[in-house]
């Protein structure tokens, strides 16, 4: 069982229109609402592809109760625990002329300490016959940048490898609880250790206590510096298509290989598929079942492109 | 009683960024969201100065919920039909750098036969002892043009008085089932009759069936094409501010004058106080206590200005 968190959950709203005008209004020809936030683009990722997976979340008022009937209706495990707040919203416009988005991102409600320490609970029950903890995404207002160091703190003590996809201060704090794996993007490595090149940034925040940095470096591709070594893995040919949530399926290729036994070379080239066939698909935790399949890593003798040692 | 229809109600949200960037990325500063559309913010205004109103309306699955508890919140009373689609959103995009609203809004639900059916149910008990209906906005996918027509016809039989804002072939529609009063503005009288001059305009929908014409000319104030003469009734200066409601106060106004039986012209009068305070707040539904109090018609002798007849 892969358990996912995502402490600041959102209702995703989708609006299409012919075109953005800035202060005009705008008759919307299509409307998709779904729940997301990233672990729980991760958990919707996961259970596409048949792995056992648990969505844990906060959740709040009747956004909370559509981000929940949107789980249901798609068949993912949920645990949500209540928070007094209303859940957030995030609201995406695209614009059917260029393809373009435009993305408007409420805060989240603040989370009291009575509902971080019944979320803290409901993890340590969890974490009995999980094989992967995945923490995912911003903190909402009122936790302290170490709740995912907290979480993945329990995870270490009960033997369960922790995946921590964060950025900032709650990035800082977690590598040094000992994460099994992050995966920064180049902006997000940069930021946290002031060195301008991935790979001395990646081995600066192994220093600091990251078993394994797998960075998302956008057409690049991905950089993995492992205990097994270090890896480069890029995709086939240059994307066009919409990047939201291709990095939370390289997160979700990262423990399904962790949670099946798979190396590192496998990982990684499961992980470009699934975030490749993700940038074809129109929202994130969706991705393009056709273009996975095609690109996913076959066993030896297939002619998948594999990744090379750097 | 006076019962005010809303055949496409909203969730209307509304989002506060710094500045509207297309295709970027917005961290919302500021997140409202309210029960809307032109009936409901009718209600809400009439509600707020003291008359007994109800609210009808569509309501459909979780957005629907949020509608109905933000009703009950602000002690709105309502009796709320069921549809099985999901009731529709509007996003409200407001630029804290230039104070402009971009606009969002979701088409609504196809309502179904069955559904409309129940609705003109309850509007029919709701007459014996209301003293007007109002009936106002957009028609949802689904219903006849003849929908207000047939509203405003039950309403005659029963002997109460109709108030009817609506456009295009709604509004044609709604004229010849005879409403007392249409409030169409400048762009909307010239479509629904081909006549560019509002006078003209007004005086060819009287002949086509409604008893008196408000006309809202923006700017321009108030012309009234009424039994008991013409009129016109302007702002006392300039307005800056949100002009989103200000027609929806227009009528609750027009509604109070028929329910407590004052002349057109301190109707007018009222109306022109009543949109101008609504102007200078900041959502539909709302208005400036102050300014109302200011502006508003007082009893002979007062210095308040009074419409002239045309």
């Amino acid at each position: 069982m892969i358990v996912t968190v995502t402490l600041n959950p959102a209702l995703d709203i989708t609006h299409t229109v012919a075109s953005l005008v800035p202060h005009s209004s705008h008759r919307v020809t299509d409307v998709a609402a779904q729940a997301g936030g990233k672990g729980v683009n991760v958990a919707r990722v996961l259970h596409a592809l048949g792995l056992p997976t648990v969505a844990v979340a906060f959740r709040g008022g009747l956004t909370g109760a559509a981000v929940a009937a949107d789980l249901d209706r798609h068949g993912i495990a949920h645990r949500l625990v209540d928070t007094a707040g209303e859940s957030r919203r995030t609201f995406t416009v695209v614009d059917l002329g260029s393809g373009d988005a435009t993305v408007f991102n409420e805060a989240g409600p603040a989370v009291s300490g009575a509902e971080w320490q019944a979320l803290r609970e409901q993890v340590h029950r969890l974490l009995t016959g999980a094989s992967v903890l995945v923490l995912s995404g911003s903190l909402p207002p009122g936790l302290p940048d170490t709740a995912y160091a907290q979480l993945a703190g329990a995870a270490a003590r009960a033997g369960v490898p922790v995946i921590l996809d964060a950025a900032g201060p709650p990035l800082r704090a977690g590598v040094a609880a000992g994460p099994d794996v992050i995966k920064p993007n180049a902006s997000e490595l940069a930021e946290a250790t002031g060195l301008p090149d991935p790979l001395a940034a990646a081995e600066a925040l192994r220093a600091a206590g990251a078993r394994a940095v797998v960075a998302s470096l956008g057409p690049a591709g991905l950089l993995a510096v492992t205990p097994d070594g270090t890896f480069r893995a890029e995709p086939p040919a240059p994307l066009a298509g919409n990047p939201t949530g291709a990095g939370d399926s390289v997160v979700a290729a990262i423990a399904a290989g962790i949670h099946t036994g798979t190396s590192w070379p496998h990982r990684l080239a499961d992980a470009v598929a699934l975030s490749t066939a993700t940038v074809k698909a129109p929202r994130a935790g969706q991705f393009d079942a056709d273009t996975y399949h095609r690109l996913a890593p076959r066993p030896a003798g297939s002619r998948t492109p594999t990744p090379h040692p750097s």
